[in-house]
């Protein structure tokens, strides 16, 4: 299921259904749950880190729609292309001794064992769908409670490795494309405003906060004090708005500088299609810039789903996965250029 | 004659013929020659203004090859594209009274009458072709010669209205195009030398010596105290030097950054093809590019004399001549970016 998984060019977060689709890729719920009986896992040995892996296997065995895998068994590669897939963490990429994942066919779930947490149960859905997708989550989250015992506190609710995630222990986020609002250069203010109501904003590829692509990732920035209705609530809410005004502005483009939007959406088809070298900062720059296009009915005959993928395809990994073989920062420049063409072309 | 040379979008030095025509464009010999019964244009009154147009045109009356015109009665539009086809001076263009053209079918002799001299009998010949041109020059020079009596002195030989133009009166000029000179940062050092030699160095487009395109012209700066033979030599010797540091240049490029000049040019191929607007800066810039590619035979299927004539369709007056009515930059932006599609589709 892994291979498949990684060698499926799509993704939830590709796929260009559900709500809104022209500005949220996808919505993700992710609950961290620890088992009562085990030391947290930077308190574990290996001896408990195998039992909560054994533990969880036994949990979902009798699901034939998860599968369970020790992390060590997927190859680093896989792993890397799991994780720009948002499917795994950086850190269950890097340090996949002792971790587990299980997850579905579609990846529209994938729960990280012995992350942060013994558990990061993380559902996913196309679009903005919240409420769906806190059905699904919550019906996951009862069905491992059947056979886990989880750690919890009267007072604190779920309790968690770091004090961040107490509570709910939920995070949910919603990825989102940008673009006219950072053209028209309202992006940073509407964003910064984000965090005065809990509600933290990252870029979701590359390191740090960079946004690269427009693309962002909007999540709660508590899970005490606040009900998971309430979380789901102001997501939910603040994700229509920043929608709407996105929508907007990329009105107020298409209205008022609506060839120069064409202009830049057909040249980043003219360099995608030309050129023999691509950096991946540029790719997604590249990418974006054909989105915005495509939404804004500008650019002929790419479908959206296809321009999603592109986001997926240009990453480093991905690209190896492609290639059949590692390659080295030059050549993976050099193959991004061919894949953009044999996609696009 | 004329609206046919306007409409013509190939000049002599679009033609990719003569000598070195992957590096050389065009070569050009300027003669300044002033009548010796006339006061000097500057001091001129309408009437010797006149009579120097009429003498002109009775002179070369019996050679059918030749046209004459007085400057205006040829709309400005039109007198900007001989100014961008480089047949006469930006000063011919803005103050037309009582100026003169003398012209030959295809463009290879042009004289402005009128100009700072009263003549200046100019010929091209494409590609680097100093001795041909220096005959029909010549030649032409002594045709003239036999029905107007030129302002002559045994000491400081061919009188000019600028004693920068004393002597043999001759300006001889090669357009050159060094990208890979530029590319590999040889371009400013190499080309300040040549002033050391009595060589000017100036770009081919724009204001001053702006060298857009990568496009250079090298001239002699002095007219005075060599002979013809001498500056043709010195010029044809500095030019042939440069032409092959220019082919170095590209020789090593193409052996050790061969993708990435491969890529330069393919996006700007790219781009060329698909944007909706490009200014008149950034459409010699790439055309640039494209042209090194061609001449490496990194791009598929496009003639050199299709890229350069690219150089002179995108220019402005080249535009609005196209487009058949005048038009604002931005409209020329956009019109600049519709020829460039159909010429290159």
């Amino acid at each position: 299921m892994i291979k498949k998984i990684v060698e499926d060019s799509s993704s939830i977060w590709t796929q260009g259904t559900g709500q809104y689709p022209e500005v949220v890729l996808s919505s993700r719920i992710r609950l961290a749950r620890n088992l009562a009986q085990f030391p947290f896992p930077l308190q574990q040995t290996e001896t408990s880190s195998n039992g909560v892996l054994e533990r969880v296997a036994q949990a979902i065995a009798k699901d034939k729609s998860l599968g369970f895998y020790r992390l060590e068994e997927i190859p680093e590669l896989q792993r890397m292309v799991l994780m720009e897939k948002h499917l795994i963490s950086p850190e269950h990429v890097q340090n996949p001794e002792n971790k587990g994942l299980v997850i579905n066919k579609d990846g529209s779930i994938s729960i990280m064992v012995n992350e942060e947490d013994h558990l990061r149960i993380q559902c996913f859905e196309s679009g903005l769908e919240l409420e769906r997708l806190w059905e699904k989550a919550n019906s996951l989250d009862d069905q491992l409670e059947e056979s886990l015992d989880y750690a919890f506190d009267e007072k604190y609710g779920y309790l968690t490795c770091c004090p961040t995630n107490l509570g709910t222990g939920m995070r949910v986020s919603v990825m989102m494309h940008l673009p006219a609002l950072v053209l028209t250069k309202q992006a940073e203010r509407i964003l910064s405003q984000l965090s005065k109501v809990g509600i933290a904003v990252r870029g979701i590829f590359g390191e740090g906060t960079e946004t690269l692509g427009n693309l962002y990732q909007l999540s709660n920035q508590l899970t005490l004090g606040q009900s998971e209705k309430d979380i789901l609530l102001n997501i939910s809410e603040m994700s229509k708005k920043l929608v709407d005004q996105e929508l907007t502005a990329r009105n107020y483009l298409l209205q008022n500088a609506g060839l120069k939007i064409e202009d830049k959406a057909k040249r980043a088809l003219g360099i995608l299609t030309n050129a023999k070298i691509i950096s991946s900062r540029e790719a997604l720059s590249l990418i974006s810039d054909l989105r915005l296009g495509q939404t804004l009915n500008l650019i002929d005959k790419i479908d959206l789903r296809l321009i999603n993928e592109l986001f997926l395809l240009c990453q480093p990994a991905f690209l190896q996965v492609l290639n059949g073989s590692v390659m080295d920062p030059e050549e993976r420049d050099i193959k991004r250029a061919e894949m953009f063409k044999e996609k696009l072309i």
